[in-house]
């Protein structure tokens, strides 16, 4: 258990990591960023960084040093980077756990092996594969790389008349997978949080809009069944318990059928904090960000409770020259990542409205 | 007004600048922490800090160079300091301003000057001005320095049986007032903001109680009729207009009598974020913090909503060895201030209970 005054490694310089470091403060912990050259945000706000390569293993040693535990803001932490540090401090979540999210088809078996629904999805490793697939799963379908895509990246859609050589190209002939079609009502997401000792929180399912391949908005309450919402809480608790999860992830689902008929399907695992819980700054008793930093602290886990209705959107690219409109909107909950420069697609900040039950 | 991207200086290292720097960075805006060497936890969190004196010219300069607005988070800013500083750049709240509140006997003219109610006092300069004071105003009564006291310090009681000489010399014989007993029912304060277009905000009026002169819990809402909290908010208003006041201020004030004959005599003036605002974080839609930094940003100001039933506990000196049980509190808004020693006396942390109206 970490007391006030000990410092977190966080790997990783982006607005995830800066919003763990805003949220440490608070608790009395400091952090310590290690990222690679580049814009990183998070150096703004942290009590110590480091600017160094991920396979810098002296830098990486260094860094360890200097911290009682570490963590990250994103999943696709390179396995020897992972070994250096875990030989040397404990790192939460476990690589361990990452292992099985950094592979989209070691992804979905897991979570198909825990009995939940997913996608049907077939592995992809040449052209052939691909045809064989498609003759299985059909069309439309999707072609995802197996590792690090995210945002809509490492992706081609095969529709009625996609030539699969081309599609085959698209992903850069990586190991993939393809997945079936999935005729979607809508996508939500459950952000959750799980102790080592396995205590788990769980906020309201959230619902998101996509513009682009990119999270646009998250509203809450999801319109969902109360059902729905119980089945899609348990599964995250299922997908928790089977990592032995320490910190906060989320599990994105599909949504399909309707009334009587509504069925979950886990899309993804994120092994971080995660976009569609960037309401609960402002939105909920105890911010994802902090519930994070709790949870690797060793810390009892925060209230989840929400504060209200929920529309949180982000602001991309050149959404964020409003900001003075932004900042003039009475109660709006205003949250702007300090990146030098707002190029096309790229996260620059967010907006929650918390409309209250008393308003 | 300054954009996203731009420097904001702060002069003082303690919680308070710590506290502004955290509200800052959701809004874009970067912050430079200048203090002299000791125990500066806003160098933690701020994007850049200087550590030198108050009286060195050049770093000062240099400091000023490097942003785009200069504030504060102690009122007792060398006159030369700020001299030197607004020669350079704007400083907010104007050091003009803060003149006005240095020195207890121009404080409480200035306000008397207003048509506000005061406590009865005397200059004293000398022993022999002590006697004739005490003759006017009567025992019991308060000998203060007129500069530079706060928290109790600098203050003598002058009870039925106390020896003038002694109090005197208990004030280190500085140049002082006497201010007349109060039979005060509670003490109230405001905490309000203002722009430099005259926006003013205050949020609801605060209850405050103390422990050893420091303050050890804010309540709201204040146990007081609707008419004083009106007249409580206005007086904050003239007393902000007649300073040209830029930024968050507090007025505190004493309540005598009761029903029907409440009434307010102002206690004094703070021109900076004040701790009878601490429950602002997590307790308001905008926290004190965020107002202070849109005000000297030149920024409209939020919402100063309440959420629900406040109680705000100070942690001083060892109260923060219950941080255990404090985070294990559900829901409780939790902010330690990240000091190296927990020395009595000295303020650690502090802690909101909000009991909201759905609850």
């Amino acid at each position: 258990m970490l007391k006030p005054g000990d410092w977190i490694g966080i790997l990783g310089g982006g607005q995830l990591a800066r919003m763990m470091v805003l949220a440490a403060a608070p608790l009395g912990l400091k952090c310590h960023i290690y990222a690679p050259k580049g814009d990183n945000p998070a150096f703004d706000v942290a009590a110590d960084f480091t600017e160094a390569a991920y396979d810098d293993e002296a830098a990486l040693a260094t860094f360890a040093a200097s911290v009682s535990v570490v963590t990250y803001e994103f999943e696709n932490i390179p396995a020897r980077t992972a070994e250096i540090l875990a030989a040397r401090v404990p790192v939460f979540p476990a690589p361990e756990a990452l292992q099985k999210t950094q592979d989209r088809w070691v992804e979905k078996s897991f979570i198909r092996d825990l009995g939940l629904s997913v996608p049907e999805f077939r592995a992809v490793s040449s052209l052939a594969d691909l045809e064989t697939a498609v003759d299985a799963l059909g069309r439309p379908s999707v072609l995802k790389t197996r590792r690090f895509g995210y945002d809509g990246k490492g992706q081609a859609m095969i529709g009625p008349e996609t030539d699969l050589a081309e599609a085959w190209a698209r992903v850069g002939e990586a190991p993939s997978i393809l997945e079936g079609f999935v005729p979607f009502e809508k996508e939500v997401s459950v952000v959750a949080a799980r102790t080592a000792t396995g205590a788990f929180v769980a906020y309201d399912v959230c619902e998101n809009q996509h513009k682009h391949h990119i999270l646009d908005k998250t509203l809450l309450p999801a319109q969902i069944s109360a059902e729905t919402a119980a089945r899609a809480k348990e599964a995250a608790r299922a997908i928790g318990d089977a990592l032995s999860y320490i910190g906060v992830f989320a599990v994105e689902f599909f949504i399909v059928g309707a009334g009587s008929n509504e069925r979950l399907l886990v899309n993804e695992i994120a092994p971080r904090v995660h976009n569609s819980g960037h309401w609960t700054l402002g939105g909920a008793e105890t911010s994802q960000f902090e519930q994070h930093i709790r949870a690797v602290a060793g810390w009892p886990l925060g209230s989840v409770r929400r504060l209200g209705q929920i529309e949180m959107t982000n602001l991309i690219g050149d959404d964020v020259d409003h900001w003075r409109d932004l900042v003039a909107t009475p109660g709006l909950y205003v949250s702007l990542y300090g990146k030098a420069e707002a190029r096309p697609g790229r996260k620059m900040g967010h907006v929650t409205r918390v409309i209250r039950p008393d308003a």
